[in-house]
């Protein structure tokens, strides 16, 4: 859970782009589905010896090695020839790509580059990568549209994220993502060579689900009323606190489907909700708002200052603590592993 | 001349990493005879619509963009089919690779990427470039032989550098710069494609020139003498000065040529002394000492701290006052392009 909101670079062991083991968990629990899927369907003419897989929104490591490890692996078992494998990890150029370069695995079997530029755009050569991955980044919107952060609009949205209590704030950030997906998609599209796959992990709503109904939503709400306290008590600018939103969305799984295909260059080859052992998250308000510190609390801290951010996450914990009956009824979200097919 | 004695990285407009105006200078004299080269000895067949390029010890730029667009425009110029240039930027893992992404250039033609690694063994895949380049970094040594550092050997240096004194120690440079360079070659043969291109641009010394003879040398020799008076004085340990060895080696146009050939996985297409307008070094105290403490000075400052290092140039500048007439007097160095074809 704790990338799910994630937005922007950070270093340390609390940085909210660190990557925690329930994600690691749910890469786990994807194996066997990413094995099978690149053994029947990837389906690539070689030009040459090599083997170019992409891993876009990369972060800084450890689970982006994981995860591209499990596809070496699984292409190197279907075509054990005489290979070599590159892999180009990607990410925006705030990302600490120094750190990624220091870390990398050791005893990998893979020549590492990194590839800086949004994901958005073109950031590799067309028809230049035979397996890609994109591991919970595509809930991060480009940007939130300027309507919903002015206080003064009539779509103004109250909450810190899109809690859906408002319809036409709702569409906006779903215009915003389907915008987002088109150019990613697109994007990879030219990347991608015929017959090439690309992997796409994160998190999303179940059909019918608010994310007002999931824990998630609820502790961002928790986050939002916080903060709010705080700007009351003058700590922090209420006009400020108006116009901060996090940069985050999550899609209807079915709206998600719709944008693929709408997309028209993939084929959807696996569409699945993927659960690991462990099951949805403990219900530890500890656990919780750590978990929560660790994802928004770096993006609080830049806008409000550390003070600020503190006293948000003992309210946080307060309130955590005294809805735990509400966060013990809430809907469960759903983890995806959709593999797409290059048309 | 202010990197040709740079070793590590570092940041900042003292970085002692920092390209120089004079580096760029000699590239732009070059351009000529790279324009010519890639025109008529560059000879690649296209299995895809990309041209890799790639930077060896490519550093943080901004030298190494200027480089790699000369390299670009000279290879579009002699295809201009529809091909997308991919660069490859290489430098050992303490390079600051993110400065190096924020500040690509804007309107570059071309997907960068960063690899982290020494050149000295293998960075990117077999068959997987077609022109590269390496540019003031070969004079670098992977490191110093032991001995040479050890005062109770009977080759111990006595200078902080190879200044030829010792015959043995000269020696014993030597070897460790042929196994260097055959390292580098040995891994670039493998990565380049058949027909492809390297590039060398660099210093060396001209043949029967002994280092001490030139204005490098000299001035490294009034380094290593103001490091001593300090020693003297107490400011640093002399047991740690005296193992304090540059790991730079300047060799000899004629063993260069020789170690390329005996490596035999490449036609030297060109090895030419490049000069350009500006000439010689300024017999300028000011701008000598300004000079190496920006190349130089960070090692020292790693190595004896901040204080020794103002300490040292404050006697190094005396010096080179003094000696001006001397350093009048030094014989010239050499730069060098060379182009090797892969056979």
């Amino acid at each position: 859970m704790s990338t799910t909101f994630t937005m922007i670079g950070g270093e340390g062991p609390n940085s909210y782009r660190e990557h925690s083991k329930y994600q690691r968990a749910l890469l786990e629990a994807a194996k066997e589905k990413i094995n099978e899927a690149i053994s029947t369907k990837l389906d690539i003419n070689f030009t040459s010896n090599i083997v170019n897989i992409a891993d876009f929104g990369c972060s800084t490591g450890p689970n982006t090695f994981a995860a591209v490890q499990t596809i070496v692996d699984a292409v190197e078992h279907k075509y054990p020839v005489d290979t070599e494998f590159q892999v180009f990890f990607n990410d925006t150029s705030d990302n600490d790509f120094n750190t990624l370069f220091k870390t990398l695995p050791p005893g990998r079997k893979y020549f590492a580059t990194g590839v800086s530029g949004s994901f958005f755009g073109r950031v590799l050569p067309r028809n230049s990568f035979h397996v890609g991955v994109c591991s919970y980044s595509l809930h991060y919107l480009s940007k939130v549209p300027k309507e919903i952060k002015d206080r003064d609009s009539p779509v103004w949205n109250k909450d810190i994220h899109c809690t859906g209590f408002s319809k036409d704030a709702a569409k906006l950030y779903l215009d915003q993502y389907k915008i987002d997906m088109e150019s990613f998609l697109s994007s990879r599209a030219q990347e991608l060579v015929s017959g090439g796959l690309l992997l796409l992990l994160g998190s999303c709503l179940p059909n019918g689900v608010q994310i007002s109904e999931t824990v998630n939503g609820m502790m961002m709400d928790f986050i939002g009323s916080s903060l709010n306290e705080i700007a009351k008590q003058g700590l922090i600018d209420q006009e400020k606190l108006d116009a901060f939103k996090l940069h985050v969305y999550l899609a209807h799984a079915d709206d998600l489907k719709r944008i693929i295909k709408d997309n028209g260059s993939f084929t959807i080859e696996v569409f699945e909700k993927i659960s690991h052992a462990k099951g949805e998250h403990p219900l530890d308000p500890e656990y919780l708002t750590v978990s929560f510190k660790s994802t928004i609390g770096g993006v609080v801290t830049s806008q409000f200052g550390q003070e600020a951010m503190e006293k948000t996450y003992e309210l946080v914990k307060e309130k955590t603590q005294e809805m735990l009956p509400q966060l013990a009824k809430a809907k469960p979200g759903m983890q995806y592993l959709i593999v797409l097919r290059k048309n």
